[in-house]
């Protein structure tokens, strides 16, 4: 299948903010976005309807959700029923690996997405990681998204057409414009390209409504993002 | 969670004959060995009939099937009703990639495999990709396998204990140990550990009861295999 003509890059989006901001950056280069959601057994499925809105009011082409089964090998509290943390302080949750990793998670995702960007012609694939406030986590460092992009690259027909060698630039990059940046200045980048963070949720155990708990890493690290912004969180309003 | 203290071997396992003689050689090292199978949308569930009879025959400790939806990005004769080439000669099928390639497809395998190896504590992840006979395929290389052994090591809690350099001995291995051995010799080595190949099937295009079309890719590789190797197909008797 010859590559698809129109420049195109596939978004990994979750209904959470950093992705909503990958999305909005990707959007602001002109090229056609794909958006691309996991089913995979969440406690909370409001993320998915955040996800879907999210899509919907940056312009993304086209939103797939895939569903996957990570609950079947267990791991972590987002699939488990391990307690979600509440309450910690920034400096406990950079201690270490939070409990609520799942096991290869990226890997998984950004493999789907290597899926449909062959399909498609995608050349570029963009994913949310933040290696700033999610040291803890090792799929979310620089070094990762490059071994993922050699797979990329070694991988699939688009990296391999006209016996080009491995050495050669990579035809599918794999993007992550937040990975050096803080959560303020993710969520001043976003708000600079527009994006309406009242559509977006991150706590890890919202109540009714998807009403964030405050408790959580998550809401933590986002209210501290928003304060150190000098911007209102329209989700907490 | 602490790895696990048995030593343990991931087998990614199709229900065909190369994944059957790669469980075999791990089961042979003493191995405990964890079988993980997909439900993929394959046309043809006799596969995961087939893998699930190979699993028990050949003493795997378990065996799950991930459901994943690779329908969703189509793409291939496997998924999609693209019609399965018949008769081919050899040299024609290693022209170029198969219509039945699957896009993405051992990435995405290798990366669930890679989630059940963490939760394990699984040290080894074993897949019986071959570059001789499938050397159109571009994730049945040696360069793709030791790329996916990277980001395994990279985007996992095993990987990254006790603040190791990436340049330390990967702690998790991907072993394909029949990349470079032909269909013949693939074959004898399962003889030789005792394999039942009457358990396995290949083809792309099963009439009733699994019984092997004869004229596709797959079935054409197999029989020169088996020709090759001295011995007699049970699948065809």
């Amino acid at each position: 299948m010859p590559p698809d003509p129109v420049p195109t890059t596939i978004v990994l989006l979750s209904g959470g903010l950093d992705s909503a901001v990958t999305l909005a950056i990707a959007r602001a280069t002109g090229d056609r976005c794909l958006a691309l959601s996991f089913d995979y057994g969440q406690r909370h499925r409001i993320e998915l309807e955040a996800a879907a809105r999210v899509a919907r009011a940056l312009g993304a082409h086209e939103h797939r959700t895939v569903r996957i089964d990570l609950r079947a090998f267990g791991g972590s509290a987002l699939t488990d029923e391990i307690t979600v943390p509440r309450d910690r302080p920034a400096h406990a949750m950079a201690a270490g690996i939070p409990v609520t990793y799942v096991p290869a998670r990226n890997t998984i995702f950004l493999s789907f997405a290597l899926a449909w960007a062959e399909v498609t012609g995608a050349a570029r694939i963009a994913i949310g990681v933040n290696a700033v406030d999610f040291s803890g986590y090792p799929d979310c460092r620089p070094a990762f998204i490059e071994a993922f992009e050699r797979v990329a690259n070694l991988g699939t027909r688009l990296g391999q057409e006209d016996g080009r060698s491995t050495s050669a630039p990579p035809r599918i990059a794999i993007e992550a414009p937040l990975i050096h940046l803080s959560k303020a200045a993710i969520i001043q980048r976003g708000l600079s390209l527009g994006v309406d963070f009242g559509l977006t949720i991150s706590c890890y155990d919202p109540g009714a409504g998807g009403r964030p708990c405050g408790h959580c890493d998550a809401c933590i690290l986002r209210a501290a993002g928003f304060a150190a912004a000098g911007a209102v969180d329209p989700a907490t309003r």
